[in-house]
């Protein structure tokens, strides 16, 4: 990573102008475009197109982003202070559906309000300030206990496969796929780290390929359909990818293909971790089955990132977020509370 | 397939300027482009670059093409006639190290050389002339054979994956793994095709999802990362791919990522067919380990098709042609003359 964005927030507050401020993911590998944001609107739209994305940055973003519409709210009864937050949240809640933390952050935020009954609005503006703040210092906090736990399953010379971007990117810091890596890389192992660039819209290539090489280590870029091919060469050790929501029973719904990499890695008898804060587990939902998977426009297939039609006119075309990746093909699930194995049973005591 | 394209043969002879007429693949779907060639150089740039492809196309446009050389190949003594043969036959067959079909086709035309010692160039050139038609006829009544073959297998209303394009673009007609599907679909059965994009060249998408939707089937595209959520729904009953090198215990070399729906077919038992003319079994070739896989340029990864770079600079990049099949993984291998069923144990009688 370089200077300027290593000493660049993926997701930030901008106390002086009360504003949101993310960098245009959409924008990397080729320019770093600060994006300040003080509309809801606006959110949305950063947060449907990807400009901000990885599960826990959306969730900081919206914390944030609450907060920052709570500013220039003019209200000054509870009840309609409160009912604009709710309208809010609901409405942010609506622009990715299968990512947890989105829903989570926003209940923090809801909590805020309906906790504090009856309250002063200013009151409640500088409360959800601090919890805005608060759910950022433990995202945090919560990426580097999971790359604690995650090095603790790293050997010196391993090599690592990743799917999609669950780096620091993703995240406000070290990221949850990632954050072994970086810690990892600290300690002074020699890891090679292997990168599917994750069709359709290549967060592989474009953001973890390039934050990793830029923090000098050694990153290997691939398709995703030639993972099974360096598997079968004995050149990957371990997977670690990241997760957008776990049900109950440890299946875990995580970008399209992530499924693929489990059922290669079974294959080959390769252990496969899921790096999930305890946000992404879901209680109410009791198995994969349950998961509602997003789907987008065929455009991100067949224009290629928009830039020339790759196909023929008016195709078919199948284009999930996500896929479900079964419980069985899950070596273990590592949480900022440790590592958990199989047979997986989430409840609120395990929480 | 449009009208246009329906008419214009992959790669033909044109008699009459003794010169090797191909459409070039790289253009597709955009336009239909016609390359004339009558230099040896060329051919070998354009199997190179791709725009010719697919093994048996290529096995086809290199018999051909050494006719053509041999049209304006000014020498009267049968030795300098051969030795020239033999130049550019070796010379062709550097282009793709590891399509079997390439060198097959010029090891027939140099059998014609030696197999007639000692007589008159023109009646060389006669019987070459002939032998390169045959190599093109003998494709499409293979391709035909192995569709009614592969259709045994086929019921109506099935859900078929392929991957890349071992379609008609890739031979003289039918294709070898779209030809049950095109039959199928010749039949009135109600088939829908799923089609691998294929990266990092996007042969699934440009030139699969092309010619079967323009010939009436319902094709529907995905990313190569997809695959495992279509199996997962029950979508697919059956996988059908081509193949460049079958080894003679069933391992069989394809574009990268075939061993990857292998895998995924297997876990999902789903039955997962090579369609494999018997010019692809290389009895030389004891496993798949002994089959030479071609590394090609990294820019084919970070620069989504020459258009825009997409990955960061100086990345080092895993870029496989190809992959290995494990024979343990395929349900069954179809060639022309029927369908082998494990143990595969290939040897001369089998051929």
């Amino acid at each position: 990573m370089t200077d300027s964005i290593l000493n660049t927030e993926t997701v930030a507050l901008d106390e002086e102008k009360c504003a949101l401020v993310i960098i245009d993911q959409t924008k990397l590998p080729y320019s770093t475009e600060l994006l300040t944001i003080t509309d809801l609107k606006e959110l949305w739209d950063a947060i449907y197109l990807l400009k901000v994305r990885g599960a826990p940055a959306i969730g900081v973003a919206a914390a944030i982003g609450i907060y920052v519409y709570t500013c220039s709210l003019n209200v000054s009864r509870y009840e309609d202070f409160a009912e604009a937050v709710e309208k809010a949240c609901d409405y942010l809640n609506s622009s990715r559906p299968t990512a947890v933390n989105l829903s989570w952050a926003l209940n923090r935020m809801r909590k805020v309000v309906t906790d504090h009954r009856g309250e002063d609005v200013t009151a409640l503006k500088a409360l959800l300030h601090d919890e805005a703040l608060r759910v950022k210092e433990e995202d945090t906090a919560m990426c580097r206990s999971i790359g604690e736990y995650g090095l603790s399953l790293i050997k010196d010379g391993f090599g690592l496969l990743t799917h999609c971007n669950a780096g620091q990117l993703a995240t406000s810091k070290y990221g949850t796929a990632t954050a072994p890596m970086y810690l990892a890389h600290e300690k002074g192992y020699h890891i090679r780290v292997y990168c599917d660039e994750t069709r359709p819209l290549l967060q592989g290539a474009r953001l973890t390929a390039y934050e990793l090489s830029s923090a000098g280590l050694d990153v290997t870029l691939l398709c995703d359909n030639m993972a099974g091919s360096l598997m079968q060469q004995g050149l990957i050790d371990a997977v670690f990818v990241g997760c957008d929501r776990v049900a109950r029973n440890g299946d875990a719904a995580n970008k399209i293909g992530t499924s693929v990499v489990a059922t290669l890695a079974h294959y080959h008898h390769i252990p496969f971790y899921v790096c999930a804060p305890s946000s992404t587990i879901d209680l109410h939902t009791a198995t994969g089955a349950d998961i509602r998977i997003e789907q987008r426009p065929p455009e991100e297939v067949t224009e290629m990132w928009y830039q020339r039609r790759m196909a023929p006119q008016n195709i078919k075309v199948y284009n999930p977020a996500f896929d479900v990746t079964d419980h069985s093909l899950i070596t273990a699930i590592i949480t900022e509370k440790g590592i958990c194995y199989p047979p997986y049973q989430f409840g609120e005591e395990t929480l």
